[in-house]
């Protein structure tokens, strides 16, 4: 059955009040690939009724970065939602999500300032923001991310434990395409070239795993070689960083379980990528 | 009735989900006086179970203010409480609501920023914060607060709004002694004489209702002669704002319906009143 597509907050949080059984929820900014994907299947295995929402969150871009050109298709998205039987797909309108007067920022300390947040300064106030309205709409019982945005994860995963939301995340893998490369919609941007030079993201981690293995455990030399690689491929590195994935704290000495993280710029596309090292 | 007495989050949120009927709540700092139980009051003509929270929001005081000695009588409150059939107490431990290592806070631009929070900049982050942690734990259908912090009720509104929360406010008249002194708990802080002093807050904003009857609605003229009313008694001015009560702004000419609103130290209590002008 095609799913029912509500494009009002009001209608939205009506129905979620009214639903009986466990609320699944995948937030995404569509334009969905196999990564959304699972976690939407993800979501269908865990609960009764799954919502997607489907929204380009204007806050979480800064002034610089690429709102305008973001992809979308939400004809294709519909149809990739149908196929996996969602029961409730929300795309609400900016006007509706921020109208005028708007005013209220969640924020949280410290862990949005590093990594991505150093480069995005205003980046996770918005994806917060954002989470918390759309938590307060659905209210599900879970809501699940991916592990690319690792950050984001653990970020959220503060918010909701310091505020206490009933909403539990679920943290679902990095969907590969064969060769490595982390699916992500700004996938899109890249040229042929450009494709090819994007496996240096997933090849650098898979370094760092190696050096590991054969009992390297400096963070900088660790760095230092994955950085040697990612520049041989003539991309711009926006930071590389070793550290503990419940406080995302710079660690000196890798253990297993600690993760590594990385941004880097790929032509003119800024993509992201991490690793738990086993 | 006793009321119930929770002080686990856990707890009491798996009982507010569970709970059939409106769920009205009053959140309060405890030590009790006519203006709480007036809301209370309220939210049992208006709602199925009333839930009152007592909890002493440490993150709302700033370093130099009275949070050590905040006026605090747990069995008091209630035997109050009981009295007005009150069915849940929620009194939750600091280390509960904010443990090792808590990071997320809200805040609302712009009218945080006026009237109280020139002179407590972080106050009205601490109350959002809190408050949206309250309205997650007992997700209320109806929560109750006096009009005596008027700046209060149109920030947590505002949140409210821009967070999609499905909890209304239902704000409620300011409670004032026999001789016009608003209720509050800063009041035991009072002296004899004090307290008689304290009586300028009150006569002040009737004094504007009386000059704004004449004729004269300059707030410039107005404030001059509160100010005069309020210095003849030895009391300090930290404000005296005419505004416009939805939007807080400052407002050269008081028209039927403007707010004005002023805190004032007498002797070492910073107290608060104001009057919606008829």
């Amino acid at each position: 059955m095609k799913p029912k597509l509500i494009n009002s907050i009001e209608e939205m949080s009506t129905v979620c009040r009214q639903l009986k059984g466990k609320i699944g929820f995948v937030p995404t900014m569509g334009f969905l690939h196999a990564g959304h994907l699972s976690l939407v299947s993800e979501a269908k295995r865990k609960t009764d009724i799954v919502i997607v929402s489907i929204y380009v969150n204007p806050t979480q871009f800064s002034a610089n970065e690429d709102l305008s050109s973001y992809p979308r298709n939400i004809e294709r998205d519909i149809e990739l939602l149908t196929n996996l039987d969602v029961d409730y797909i929300f795309f609400p309108t900016d006007e509706q999500m921020y109208p005028d007067g708007y005013k209220t920022w969640l924020n949280v300390d410290k862990i949005t300032q590093v990594l991505c947040g150093r480069s995005r300064p205003t980046h996770f106030r918005g994806v917060i923001t954002i989470v918390a309205k759309l938590m307060n709409i659905i209210d599900p019982d879970l809501m699940f991310m991916g592990e690319k945005d690792f950050q984001q994860l653990v970020v959220l995963k503060q918010m909701i434990k310091d505020l206490n939301f009933r909403t539990k995340i679920v943290g679902c893998p990095i969907i590969r395409e064969k060769d490595g490369l982390a699916l992500s919609s700004r996938n899109k941007y890249l040229s042929y070239s450009g494709r090819k030079k994007a496996l240096c993201l997933n090849k650098s981690l898979l370094l760092a795993q190696k050096l590991f293995n054969r009992g390297i455990i400096s963070s900088n030399k660790i760095i230092s070689q994955m950085t040697d690689l990612i520049e041989e491929n003539e991309c711009i590195i926006d930071y590389i960083e070793v550290f503990d994935q419940n406080t995302l704290e710079h660690i000196p000495k890798l253990i297993s379980g600690s993760r590594i993280a990385l941004a880097v710029i790929v032509e003119n596309t800024r993509l992201i990528d991490n690793i738990k090292i086993l």
